[in-house]
């Protein structure tokens, strides 16, 4: 084995995965665990943290630091606005890691470690402005300047779920992420559902858009993410966009997401599909690993 | 005379300024020309240099560098989008200035170097992600990262005159910039025009929002910036919004702006106006001077 390893771990609502790679990006080991959200955060962390040292032992690596991708917004110390799993904003997430794993440790939510996969080893290597667009069950953004992921004065970079695509729209301040209840995969779901009055998923829906009522539910969606991701590159004269998510496999939806931007940007960046998409947040753990700071 | 001092020079499409200041932003000579934009980009240009090298002759001082404030979009060696003097696409003012008065010379919009002048002196400094948000007789505004104005992949970060309010509204591909249409000084001058049938200005038509005609019309317009500026700073996650510009000042733009953001955001930022207003670009071209790198 020649050069450091290091070791990441993705904390899903359902599953929680680990892995150790090289610095290249390459996957030595995985692991994975079921989340048990109903046990609540301290269990979910303790069995975390036996897996990783168990992975370290059986396979001899000495992982120079460790990256955690998590659903929420990492604020410091704490996990925010992570009502997944009962008790994960209370947990001092970093700190129980360092601690238990007696190694440096980095921590971004999901979207935004992913983005940094695409950074390091993906679509956004070298790109100067870059934007992440995670449309899966939720829907959020990593923004890239200069080969860094944009964390914010909170954490909270990236959230375009909160965006408002009329400005009467009720917001996060009721309660609302407006752009997420039309644009994501669950967002999809339940307006699906509530229009053919049985359940769907929203890969059903894309199956289904012969339906005239269907294809006008996904165009409302499709024309509401296109504004949202067309005035973020506006703003940000962004080089590339970077889809990502279950989704972003939906040929319509990059077609579309395309469409907006030539149309309203004045320097239209170009639209990619991601490379990481069902590893994406665990190979976002380990590009986060990479950046670790030793204490 | 203790430390250096740097030469900034601002220029509009209708006048021209120059000034040296110390390091610490105080003013310490200043001079305006007329464009004179009907004699075209060079003369423009050449009176300009020669008003420097005058400048700098009389006041015996020894500016470091020049910083430059323009309008339009700046492109590495070219300003383009900058259709207000004729023949301005086609000037390598960069070049020319380096040449013409022999220091390092830097050059951004006018927006994002009063974005810098904030950043540098006023309402943006110590501020880790902030947004300054120009409405004056444009619309624009400038992204702060880290002490540093975004400049983007064209040069064209923080257009947000052509944000769309709505999914359907004709953009920039249809030769349209659809937010500065609303929610700029000349927007609001025109739709206000067209309204009531004789020239108002936007200053007049604040004055008259007792007309519910005239309070629908500006509460369209300061919906649709509230909503702009709520999703940028969502995006972002903000620290701080920076009103600038002619119409700052008017109370109410604040007061909307600050509604909008804690309907949206889920961490809103705070709003302050800028510290620099009648000179803001001209403060933007001394600071941008002092980012000057030598050759």
């Amino acid at each position: 084995m020649s050069g450091p390893t290091v070791l990441g771990i993705d904390f899903g609502g359902t599953k929680i995965a680990l892995a150790t790679a090289t610095a290249g990006g390459r996957l030595l080991h995985r692991r994975t665990l079921e989340t048990r959200a109903g046990d609540g955060a301290r269990a979910a962390i303790e069995r975390t943290l036996t897996a990783a040292r168990r992975l370290i032992e059986e396979t001899g690596e000495h992982p120079v630091a460790v990256g955690v991708s998590t659903f929420g917004v990492v604020q410091g110390a704490r996990v925010v606005l992570a009502p997944n799993v009962p008790g994960w904003e209370e947990q001092p997430l970093p700190h129980l890691l360092e601690e238990g794993l007696e190694m440096p440790a980095l921590l971004d939510n999901d979207v935004n470690a992913a983005a940094a996969a695409e950074v390091r080893w993906g679509r956004l290597a070298g790109v100067g402005v870059g934007l992440y667009v995670n449309v899966g069950t939720g829907l959020g953004a990593g923004i890239v300047v200069d080969g860094r992921v944009l964390r914010g004065a909170n954490g909270a970079a990236g959230e375009i779920g909160y965006s408002l695509s009329s400005p009467a729209q009720p917001g996060h301040a009721a309660g609302r992420a407006p752009l997420e209840e039309y644009a994501s995969g669950s967002g999809l779901a339940q307006r699906g559902t509530q229009l053919l009055g049985r359940n769907v998923t929203a890969a059903e829906l894309f199956a289904l858009r012969d339906d005239p009522r269907v294809a006008g539910l996904l165009d409302e969606a499709l024309d509401k993410l296109g504004m949202a991701v067309a005035n973020l590159a506006i703003a940000l004269d962004a080089d590339r966009v970077v889809l990502g998510g279950g989704m972003a496999a939906e040929p319509s939806l990059a077609a579309r997401l395309g469409a907006s931007l030539t149309a309203a940007v004045p320097f239209p960046p170009e639209v990619e599909l991601a490379r990481f998409t069902g590893d994406a947040s665990l190979m976002g753990a380990l590009a986060l690993a990479l950046d670790a700071k030793p204490p």
